[in-house]
């Protein structure tokens, strides 16, 4: 196997689509997914699922999408500038599901692949993807046990894959003008093509398919704790640290929104309640003070990550 | 007068954030000024003034700051690069209001006073500034008695001051994801050192004077007008759209937080709650659906201004 085979990608992540949607609907009746496929160019089409007014999840957005270009823009060829000008195909997930109840944790997705036919030289391709946990209240149990699924995952690429990819995260995810991480982290990884197809695919799926059974089981744990107005507050502040990641820095939505992409499916990451309230110190010992100082700074929640490891 | 004089701008900047602190004070008693005084490096200072809570006014921050430094960051003279590394001083007032009322809409204001000492050569100096005007819901005798203080105000600097003004306004506050104008616009200046000091100086503050007249002239006209839930619903939805701006596309807010600002008083400028709600379509024929089409387009408001005019 030289290059992966893009038909194979395109029906194993419409599975995992369609696999998230049916957790989400297995647990919450009230809600409702408004589903689409808008095709687009070349036969490239998109799969938007948005779920929101539930009484399990605030909103969740699943959506699939397969791009065809016949001309690389160069933005998404950065770190690639001989492939400005290719064509190529894009096929993703991206993943978000922000619950009701402030206890259980927001949480992020997204599974990509990539493969394009420069006009000089060989084919290239990569997969690319990751998952990350943004609580609201912390709790060791979720961060760890999320963290070993990751790290599983992670062990079917090889013994570093979890260090060097917990740490693209932590960094990736993070918000200088706050001195703070999203959330507890997870895995990153993109551009990955070494050692060769057949492994990288192998990692890739194993990572896409820990998603559902990692982040439900953290959800189901904590979906029914009671909760007052001072949860939802801060779980409604905390949301606008969301939206000023998403904004000010995930590349993903800024590049989207310039490339000219449906704005509603891009912004279907964004939390249907934000607060920001001026200067705001959480009463030093109370949980919400816990939060930013023990959950939200990069930490080796196995014991065995090597944070100053170059990705 | 070959430059302009910073202390006599210093205090003018004061005096506008006190008038700006004491009309909010006039119209409503029921919410309180967070005032403080942090001392930058030089000597520089800022003062931010943040109200919430209140009945009339949701939030309001007047942000007064004079800023001193040794070595001017690059990301500040971009149009100027040669003063990469000079000593300067900046001198500024924002404001932004967001009233409670939906049928009240939310106005930004900034004046700026700019001045560096390279290693070679003169010093320099510029003016900036301007204010705009966001509603919920379009009333045209609010946009138009906005932009007729404001042409007044630029009338004092030339003929063709308010058309460029105008236009850079609705180039800058222009979200192009959604293909709108953040509101009904106003003025933007910026890099304006001539024909001579005196004269920016003058156009300036009658620019900056104008601004609590032309503003809470409307306030007033709209501040008791009746509304539900269904407005309200609106108005926050429509807030979301003001942190899109000032998230994806701020300058002021984007480099003041690369720069490391004072994030609380730089985002002090966001509304207290803002929703997303997926692919919303206001009802054909509403006063929601006229908001998009008769005021968050570029439009002549006085029937004057010429739009394609180059700034």
């Amino acid at each position: 196997m030289n290059q992966p085979d893009a038909s194979a990608i395109h029906a194993f992540l419409t599975e995992r689509q369609d696999e998230i949607v049916s957790a989400v609907e297995a647990r919450d009746t009230s809600g409702r997914f408004e589903r689409q496929t808008l095709e687009g160019e070349r036969g490239g089409l998109a799969r938007p699922a948005v779920f929101g007014g539930g009484d399990v999840f605030d909103r969740v957005a699943v959506n699939f999408s397969h791009t065809r270009g016949a001309d690389m823009p160069a933005a998404a060829s950065q770190a690639r500038p001989h492939l400005a000008g290719a064509s190529y195909e894009a096929i993703s997930v991206s993943v978000i599901v922000h619950p009701t109840n402030p206890y259980a944790p927001t949480s992020h997705a997204n599974f990509r692949y990539f493969q394009a036919k420069p006009q000089k030289g060989d084919p290239v391709w990569w997969f690319g993807g990751g998952f990350d946990l943004t609580p609201y209240y912390g709790f060791e149990e979720d961060a760890v046990g999320w963290h070993r699924h990751a790290k599983a995952a992670c062990d079917t690429l090889g013994p570093q894959a979890y260090a060097r990819y917990k740490a693209w995260c932590d960094e990736y995810f993070y918000l200088p003008h706050r001195e703070e991480t999203r959330g507890v982290g997870g895995i990153f990884f993109d551009d990955l093509n070494q050692p060769d197809a057949a492994a990288c695919e192998a990692f890739w799926r194993a990572a896409a398919q820990t998603f559902v059974p990692a982040y439900f089981e953290i959800l189901d744990r904590r979906r029914d704790t009671t909760y007052g107005p001072r949860e939802l507050d801060f779980q409604r502040y905390r949301r606008g640290r969301y939206v000023e990641f998403n904004l000010l820095y995930d590349r993903g939505t800024r590049f989207g929104l310039q490339a000219g992409g449906r704005t509603e499916s891009i912004l279907a990451s964004m939390p249907p309640i934000a607060h920001w309230q001026y200067d705001y110190q959480p009463e030093p010992g109370s949980p919400e003070a816990e939060l930013a100082r023990g959950f939200l700074q990069p930490r080796d929640w196995l014991g065995i990550a090597d944070p100053t490891l170059e990705h």
